[in-house]
């Protein structure tokens, strides 16, 4: 097995050795130019410590890994154009950077490029990858299109907003992981079980990143803090603080999430001041260290040596524990 | 074999039984939506007739078909977002209907459902149909990312446009024969040259479809007459009719073709006349016809029973003389 750092740095390298530029250039450069805008690379080099955690060779796992990060940029491109952001990594958008079209259809190339990395393996591989990247791309699609549909409702309950982000993120974790596993060869259950320690991850990685993007450490966190909250979004943070205020102080928090202001300043601070009170802000971090733990619980059950339920285990306690 | 008709009607008793509709709806109505609207099912049923070439029975080939079925949908919603498109086969286009959001969602998660079609196959099966698929399909999206370039381009060459329609219809067509060839498990040589079958009659029919968009008889050719006129569209017709035409008349064209005018009865009059004096009608009349030919070239090669080379060279010649 290998730091966390170095499977970054194995996937990297790759990564830059890839030539995604063909004609037309106006279709290919986007892609490389959204790939190449960095990001934490978080999931493939899940899939490449999964490899390893199940006895395969990293190299090996590559491909799949690519694959991963391919559809995750594919869906940043145009999750992107839905929520009509200008930014992404700092960097300007692909559809901002060149049009609308450019967009679409370059995301589209990327899902299919995406697809075209299992081609690498063998034909029962091939098809368990592909199968389970199909599989969790329409439930990524599912979850967004959640997402779009709970913007305009009201009466979004805490289960329902779990299973968007469950479809939305933690599908994609889960599945990066369990792809390195397919890669591996090793038993189904085992397999199984590294899925479900993905998911659960990635569950508390996102209500995580709810958290941060209200309570993070302005030097630390890179976006700008309280962006949820401007932008009105019905995170966990927020339903939580529904269901524990009294009838005067929901009504309060309704209202602050009805209006679209200039100056976010106050809001924020009101806003925070309520998830603090409420309980909302302590019942978030429970349930990001009840999905930790749950994830937890899955390695106890999986067939590997223990140094390596160890290291997945030092894995999740970062996660758990980052600041960004 | 069975005829054309019946090929289309197998093809449309599946599609009535598969069970789109999903939660949530907002990303499943649109899709079923746009698969209900009909359109020729040209693609799938050149799957399921390909496969009884290749004496398999058609039913194995029904998923195949369909996959090409989802697909061409996905790339119907997905460029009439990019052309702006109010209609599609005189209905509104899901964009319009929905919104550009959904366009883009659903559009996504077709390209997807396309893919999960191929997972009834065996692993052998499946492969090599996704494989197919997936160099088609970034085939198709380099073919659009060609057509929207050329839009802005003054200097298209006939070489170029030639491309652009070879990657934007007819690999569609050929892989779509190819399939139904791949699920019969012919040979190698047989499952290509019933690809270069289809991607010359591919390019026959999209020949076909400029000439008679400019000339078809307004009783019975389904869309507007003259609509690639009045968008300036630089088609095979236009590119032959420069190629021909001494330099005034030329430049009358380009003329023409740099103007967006209120009334166009005027402006498709003229342009048609220049297109039959310049011999650029002929000229596409006659390049129709020779890809036919060539088609009807490599049956002579494909080892396969007589009658079965008599359907399809039937089936070429109903296609180049359509009116629709």
């Amino acid at each position: 097995m290998h730091a966390i750092s170095q499977y970054r740095d194995f996937f990297l390298t790759y990564l830059m050795n890839q030539s995604i530029r063909k004609e037309p250039k106006n279709l290919y450069e986007p892609i490389e130019y959204i790939i190449g805008l960095g990001g934490k690379r978080m999931r493939p080099l899940l899939t490449l410590m999964a490899s390893e955690v199940f006895n395969a060779d990293y190299k090996k796992a590559l491909p799949a890994a690519m694959a991963v990060e391919v559809f995750h940029n594919f869906s940043l491109v145009h999750d992107d154009i839905m929520d009509d952001a200008p930014l992404r990594r700092g960097h300007e958008t692909v559809h901002e950077k060149w049009d609308l079209n450019t967009g679409i259809l370059s995301g589209d190339a990327m899902l299919i490029l995406a697809y075209q990395y299992f081609e690498q393996y063998e034909p029962a591989i091939f098809r368990d990858l592909a199968k389970l990247f199909s599989k969790t791309a329409l439930e990524v699609c599912e979850g967004q299109q959640w997402d779009v549909d709970f913007e305009a409702r009201k009466d979004v309950t805490i289960a329902e907003y779990l299973k968007m982000i469950e479809y939305k993120t933690a599908v994609l974790v889960a599945a990066a992981m369990k792809m390195g596993a397919i890669v591996a060869q090793t038993s189904e259950a085992n397999a199984n079980l590294i899925y479900e320690f993905g998911l659960n991850l990635g569950l508390a990685f996102q209500l995580q990143d709810d958290f941060l993007d209200a309570f993070g450490d302005p030097e630390t966190f890179g976006k700008q803090l309280g962006g949820d909250i401007i932008v009105n979004k019905k995170t966990y943070l927020y339903l939580k603080a529904l269901e524990f205020s009294a009838k005067e102080e929901g009504q309060q928090l309704i209202d602050l999430f009805s209006v679209q202001l200039e100056d976010n300043l106050d809001k924020i601070n009101v806003v925070k001041e309520i998830f603090v009170r409420s309980g909302a802000s302590k019942a978030t971090q429970q349930a990001i260290q009840q999905y930790t733990f749950q994830a937890f619980d899955t390695l106890e059950k999986m067939d590997i040596e223990k140094d390596k339920k160890a290291i997945l285990r030092a894995f999740g306690e970062d996660l758990m524990g980052r600041k960004v």
